[in-house]
């Protein structure tokens, strides 16, 4: 099974893509670690209106999904802002990345950065590092050079995040 | 010049067309009203899920300017909310409006119910019914059988008046 994870933005937008799929010789091993297929960060800028910023993310989702083809959408639910201002144009953003998810009729699940922090770090006031260095442990990231793809790590890493949490939950059994 | 009105929502999206041509034999005649050539609502039913809702709303927008072939779109800007879950949930459908609009090349104003009030009647504390009565006065509603169109009416007349406020507005020269 492949998930694809994604923390909302309007400027940058956090991708991570892993996969639980054990080949048949491993099947036995529990400890297998999901695989990282791919992450990183979709961006827009300033200089984009909000409706380009839209169009932008939207087209990069569905790419996305057309090259990973995954079974399932693991969404960052946005459960609490401080400040409308900020929280209107992320909604925005949030709405075209599940249209993207419904289009291509993939099922979507969406995590509040709190169930994130219990399920991966199985605390819920762990500080955002942990949740990071937690991921980093729980995954499979062979093949990946971290130091090449570090730009805008932080937002690519609550991606694989929250797509590991899909993972980890008991939300959905994994058939493969 | 065709502007195509949305107010937008989870449950109820209003739509408003209007049309500034004037027919050329009219040319001289000031007085003309913009024509109203449709009017109604998109609706999606809480046995939707969240993306379904998204879905659908995208495809109908898509759909009204498939076959209105509007110049500019004018979208209600959701300018405060006393509660974020409502505010959430309206913000996700304003952004796949706002993306048909993109996918469409349309050049999109917004405008707040403020600015609604303010051009459509000339008082920003007007009230709902005062722009929906002014709104009906400055549309040439001719053709419609508004009784037929009652259901939902109050979401299509606002969709009619963020639509005439962008006729009103000097954002814009209407060219033809």
């Amino acid at each position: 099974m492949i998930i694809l994870g994604i923390d909302p933005g309007t400027a940058i937008v956090g991708y991570g893509v892993i996969s639980t799929t054990i080949p048949k010789h491993l099947k036995q091993d529990r400890n297998q670690k999901p695989k990282v297929l791919d992450f990183g960060c979709i961006t827009t800028t300033q200089f984009n209106t909000a409706p380009e910023r839209l169009k932008i993310i939207h087209e990069e989702v569905c790419a996305l999904i057309k090259k990973h083809q995954p079974d399932i959408m693991s969404v960052e639910n946005l459960f609490f802002f401080k400040n409308f201002k900020t929280a209107m144009p992320v909604s925005q953003a949030k709405g075209v990345i599940l249209l993207a998810g419904a289009q291509h009729h993939l099922p979507i699940f969406e995590f509040t950065p709190l169930q994130v922090k219990m399920t991966v770090v199985g605390y819920g006031r762990a500080e955002k590092k942990q949740v990071q260095e937690m991921t980093k442990q729980l995954l499979d990231l062979s093949g990946f050079d971290l130091k090449k793809k570090s730009r805008k790590k932080d937002d690519a890493s609550d991606a694989l995040g929250v797509a590991l949490c899909a993972v980890l939950s008991s939300k959905f059994q994994i058939l493969n």
